[in-house]
């Protein structure tokens, strides 16, 4: 069971709110930075040990360059997240680049940045082969049958992503006849798991692999990359993961892989997103509306182009109304937003305060995979992104857009000759 | 059974190929006309008929340019798509407001446009009176339990949209002592529905409602608007829907209608978007990859920011390999886009003939919700939309997006404070 709670109080938001119009993501810097800490602390023990930042869950400049300042890298799988990640200076080994039906281009920008290559499929090495092969080479595995997965992303035999044992021990050892010398490995099986034996075992079926094909291969091994996928308590009936739970539990692993090894060294990367971020952000937005047909609803002005996982998914996110957390859960209602779409609700049949027009609706974790996922579907338009800062400041680290915007791609002189 | 054809030959596409780069969607400007025609005409026993397209479904000002030229107005539900109606020259009635919890800025631009006013719930009134109450008034109805509803939209009853009986007559009653003078009533129940009869139905509840609310609010009724909802056969094993059959089974029931109506005419409007545009537009791509591991993939470079109905809904879309249409089906494949996310997928299991690493790869049904809800995550691009003309020859209707739009909204200045 998990408390949640907003990092305001009520008048702290109205103050924000008369600066800054709904709705509105905003992000605690100092929760997000202590977080950053208590990851830092549970692998403190393993020399090496990064975290990449999972770009696509917050492709904020802001938030990588606050996490660039705790020592994270950056995982990027587009071209665009790679260039954000070099204007934020980061560059080189801070780049994890994990992608998957990986365009030329993207390899060619990913070497120009001396990123780490991650690669998908065996035969993207030919690819690499033709524009420049790096000294350092991560290949991604995909365990089939031998993990199960999860609702999110399917069964790994089902999955897209990376290759099988047998591609694995023929890639590295064609890389390794093409001269690459450093090597890692990765996988990513889940997304948004809560059973923290979950992460111990895949380090431990990396462990594995390492020590099978570093023989095999005649190769060794500089990193394992156990990829991301922790999640996080969005109903607080859920329990929040243990990550020192984990760091200890992959402890006890490593050290016994080490004996198996001849004590040569590994380093662990991660490329957590939702866990970093996600349980920092909230979505603020304002009651515009509230209509009693069949049921009762509330309307926000908020939409789905905003958090699509409620719409998208029919996934949970808690909601607070700003001043009403210790009123009783008297009414039942819909959470809408006025998208022309019938699934553009935040929450439906959720036991909450009485609510009136002008309430604010606080939506937690919206801090991963949020103002993200946002699209512009039926006009709607994305919104800012602020940064509440520890001395109580706002900064705003993203405007909202614009009609002009939304009509950027147009062009309207053509129109007379249609 | 629907045969699927794509509009261009092998040579012709990769024509446009060569000027184009893919992906991209285009539109069939001829075989989207005709179409236009065949409505007009199986409603061409109705004076006043007029359909107003749903801009959400293809929101380019080009497609309503066209639209506009057939007699076409335009149904909006947000402020940028009240913008771009208002760029094409589609003013005054031409325009249906249909929204729900809509801002008083979207009511304010709505009157301003002399647009008609669809009004969602019986709260709004009070806002129209403060900023301006028209001459003419829709009101939106609910039918709860009455009707069924569909997968697509859910059950009436636990819809937001529109009002109950009792509300719609106290509304109507509440507008006549306010002095409007004109009224249209509206319904919106399901969407994608290919069983004509549902629209027969929806037409004979509003003809219903028109006689019983006359009588009892003592005013005569302009139009009904009978809402969208006609679907497409996106799988070549459903049947399309006879738009004369529903010309012609409304048309019988607006005969008795008008008997009971004191011959009084009243205008039939709807608000189509799939069915006008849907089967007329084709994502095109090329094929980047292709991968063999638990299962076989084909890689191409569209992905689901360009199409978002597969992986977001599970649903099918018809594919062409341009070139290959008479070749054998002997081969299983997954085709995927590059998004770092397994639902990334335009095609799970699709028999579909051998595919090699350049073929072009043709998506139907992708000319209403196609684009339109495209988001950038991942840092994905939003592709082009380009139109084929009667002649054909190729006009650009929407560039693609470029990294510096997605950075668009970022302030990379700021990075220097934190």
């Amino acid at each position: 069971m998990v408390k949640k709670k907003i990092p305001f109080t009520h008048k702290e938001i109205e103050n924000i709110i008369k600066s800054y119009s709904t709705p509105f993501h905003i992000y605690d810097e100092k929760e997000m930075v202590d977080n950053t800490k208590r990851l830092k602390e549970a692998f403190s023990w393993c020399e090496g040990f990064k975290e990449y930042f999972a770009v696509k869950a917050t492709p904020n400049p802001c938030i990588l360059k606050i996490l660039k300042n705790q020592g994270f890298g950056a995982d990027c799988s587009s071209l665009p997240e790679l260039v954000m990640a070099e204007r934020c200076g980061i560059v080189g080994e801070n780049i994890m680049f994990t992608s998957n039906n990986t365009p030329t281009e993207e390899y060619r920008k990913a070497l120009e940045m001396g990123a780490i290559i991650n690669i998908d499929d065996i035969s993207h090495i030919k690819i690499l082969d033709k524009i420049g092969m790096p000294d350092l080479i991560c290949l991604r595995y995909n365990p089939g049958k031998l993990r199960s997965g999860n609702d999110f992303i399917g069964k790994p035999e089902e999955a897209k992503f990376g290759m099988t044992k047998e591609q694995l021990i023929e890639s590295y050892n064609i890389l390794k006849e093409k001269g690459v010398k450093r090597f890692g490995i990765h996988t990513m099986i889940a997304t948004q798991v809560l059973d923290p034996s979950y992460f111990i075992n895949t380090a431990q079926m990396l462990f594995d692999l390492v020590l099978e094909i570093s023989l095999k291969c005649d190769i060794s091994f500089e990193f394992i990359n156990i990829g991301g996928g922790i999640g996080i308590p969005y109903d607080p009936n859920e329990e929040a993961i243990d990550i020192n739970f984990i760091g200890s539990g992959i402890r006890k692993l490593y050290e016994k892989f080490l004996l198996k090894n001849e004590n040569k060294p590994l380093k662990i990367y991660m490329e957590f997103g939702r866990m970093i971020t996600g349980p920092y952000g909230y979505l603020v937005s304002k009651v515009i509306h509230t209509k009693n047909i069949y049921k009762k609803y509330i309307g926000i002005d908020a939409c789905m182009a905003n958090l699509m996982r409620v719409g998208m998914y029919g996934l949970y996110h808690h909601i607070t109304i700003s001043g009403k957390e210790h009123m009783p859960l008297e009414e039942i209602y819909d959470i809408t937003g006025s998208l022309c779409e019938n699934n553009d609700k935040f929450a439906i049949d959720r036991k909450l305060p009485k609510i009136e027009i002008g309430d604010i609706v606080v939506i937690h974790d919206t801090g991963a995979h949020g103002h993200a996922m946002g699209f512009n579907y039926n006009g709607k338009l994305r919104s800012a992104e602020l940064l509440l800062r520890a001395d109580g400041t706002v900064l705003q680290i993203r405007r909202a857009e614009t009609i002009e915007d939304y009509f950027s791609t147009l062009n309207y002189d053509i129109l007379n000759i249609l």
